[in-house]
């Protein structure tokens, strides 16, 4: 694997996922794999589970890891081809990439949509750049419109969760569910989930209000249903999150709780477990008689941040030598 | 040791400092203990002197160390139990504490009272939340009523002050004095030197204006002396904080210049070492003619907090095998 | 070498030059130079390349690294001696510089200037109070009037761009140029530019409006064009870089794009390498055309910092034995 950018990078899904779980097991198998190598974290927003997963994973590795925040520790950079600095931004993209590449043999990038210009936030514009004008393997630390190491996560988590339904040969019924949310959400963690859910061996169902619909081009013929409790008969998986509207881009056109999630929502179905990326607004996208229970799975989710990271780097050092 | 919440955690005080000074003597001697460990260090407030003899400590045992700034890396928490979460806050403590738990083996946490709401402070809410919720270790790098850290490092340095007085098996007169600041306070500092002073073999007076008598529980039969100069008489360490007012709880009663720390206050001590836990405002809280003279311990202090989290950690480890 | 601070604490440029491309080809020749070291970087300023290659230079030694933000991390520090510490100032240097000495073995420092007081700013209260209260080597990261490790960096590359030239015995021709800026700018890296090219077997000349001559003692016996085309001609290195006025201290006195280093002004020159230490505004210091094509050595020259910082660091480390 050259770059870690979506999920689609990971070639045969089932045998990564069991490969994450042999470094979950024996977290320092690979302990020399990234000797005298180092992951550069360049973060242009917040983060705490991807931060600390995506470090430990690379330590585990062996790897040194520099982290910056890059608009409080460094200089706001230029993306724009061609422009006249003469404004608040002190050094362009072309240089910084390429200077970072000359620091660290793996570059991790942080950079969240303005979720207001829909065709600028789909060119991906920072990730891109570093791939364009960087010189080493660049991994998507939540872009845009992906969030492919929380994809590989779920993943992983999903087959956990569901190993003995697969032992007697049934597919089980993984539903996405839109939750409300006070703010405006990009939508990279649920593409992401739903590109990992069409290579994974699931049946796959959307839930969303009208007007919620995520981006058909990722979306495909995944069937989207706009009832949230038909959506629910009978699953095994409920993966929830917030978005913000895809069509009317970047706007929050419902904040209606009835699609928070909780305990009598579940009733109907195969006691499904919960998933969720974190952070959660509790008693907002899923209620307190959820996540404090046996239904919840964000947690064990969480940990596995750690083992997909581990994986992605592997496989980009491995492929690297 | 299971966690590191307060002074009393130490079971046999004088044993941790001679094992504290042998770690100053030899830093590598246990090298490998902390091998593929990683301690997590999260600050909700500032720190120097913490943050980094605390890293400092964890590499000289081999740990990996992860440092996250909360408030500006990461997202803001949210403590309170069965709240709906639609406001500034993202993130609830419950899942925090539980994710942090999976990254890292130790979890090191500071975080400052308000001293607005004293019954609040006193729940020590975000160190018992990590305690509750989370399942590692936990370390405070200073909470709302203690900082034990330091309250160990006063002891270590202490012993290695007056050695030669115990030699002649004459306890040392300690006096912990209160000083002037310009802002208000916490009590942490004070309240875990008390708490380590009444453990210590010591003769142990507090001297302070009317209305900052510290928490009558953790006093206990320390004598308060109202009058700094009668408190200094004989005195062989003088210990100097600013705390404001817990009767008035966080007010700034007194801003008395009097009650600065300077050489001519010295004259009737014997020979007093001057100690602060640092930082300290000169001139203010003790003057220059102190600080620059053979009369300051503060320096030596602040080196002994590498040792004292080294043992601290060092314990937490081998407990933890 | 005891201390950093100036390009002249490099005795032998030449060999330090060689000794520092044998690191770039052999990054862990010295893997173990700095076991059970510890690198302390304090910033007072952004920044990117140096705080980076720094670090990685630290660690292809083998230290530990531990990095603060001075003013975010950790409390705003008093420089001023003898002060009444009342006001927001919570820490004195005197403090500060010799904790930090017992944390770290090396200490390395970033601290602009205010570009308001020239006489204050060539005080170099900061990084003077590190070497005068320390205990432990400083290394100047960017001071007020020097940024000595970026000097040692542009003679490692011009060396590597001229080497053929000087197969031939002949001395190149390196031209320093101000260009413009749309903000105020301090000296430092044309000071240590103009330092470093005194001591190398160059034919050097600087090239800057009438109004924006260096300091006269860091500048010496070195020829002043005003005339920048003039300055060009049979140029084989040319180093760009803006800074504002030294006689009217500190303010922009001129925006002149027609000082702009572009493709046209190479023309003239003996197909001279361009050189910036970074980050470069684009089309206002340097246009599109020369920092895409072959002309730029901005990114080799970044590059290079690694192994300036790593030499510099593997003298100190050898000198502290």
């Amino acid at each position: 694997m050259k770059n870690y950018i979506s999920i689609n990078d990971i070639t045969n899904l089932e045998m990564a996922i069991k490969e994450a779980l042999y470094m979950k097991e024996y977290p320092y198998a690979f302990a020399k794999a990234g000797k005298q190598k180092t992951l550069g974290l360049l973060f242009f927003n917040s983060s705490l589970r991807t931060r600390l997963s995506t470090e430990k994973a690379a330590k585990n590795l062996g790897m040194e890891t520099m982290t910056l925040n890059v608009n409080s520790d460094s200089w706001q950079l230029e993306f724009e081809d061609g422009t006249v600095m003469d404004g608040t931004k002190a050094e362009h993209i072309k240089e910084a990439a390429q200077v970072l590449s000359q620091y660290c043999d793996v570059l991790a990038v942080r950079a969240f949509p303005g979720l207001v210009d829909k065709s600028q936030d789909e060119l991906e514009v920072v990730l891109s750049a570093f791939m364009q004008y960087g010189s080493v393997p660049v991994v998507n630390l939540e872009s845009s419109t992906a969030h492919p190491l929380q994809g590989f996560t779920d993943a992983i988590t999903i087959y956990e969760l569901t190993e003995s339904l697969c032992a007697v040969n049934k597919k089980p019924n993984v539903v996405l569910s839109w939750a409300p949310h006070p703010k405006a959400l990009p939508h990279a963690v649920a593409n992401s989930f739903v590109q990992t859910m069409q290579k994974a061996n699931v049946n796959f169902t959307i839930t969303n209000p009208e007007g919620y619909d995520l981006n058909p081009e990722i979306r495909g013929e995944v069937p989207v249903i706009h009832n949230q409790k038909e959506a629910f008969a009978n699953a095994d998986i409920i993966y929830v999150k917030n978005w913000s509207s895809y069509e009317d881009y970047g706007k929050v056109q419902s904040q209606d709780s009835n699609w928070m999630i909780n305990a009598e929502k579940l009733k109907g179905t195969n006691q499904a477990k919960v998933m969720h990326c974190l952070p959660v607004r509790r008693n907002v996208v899923i209620a307190d008689d959820v996540l404090d229970t046996e239904s919840s799975a964000v947690i064990q989710q969480a940990g596995n941040r750690t083992w997909a990271a581990q994986w992605v780097l592997k496989n980009i050092l491995d492929n690297d030598k």
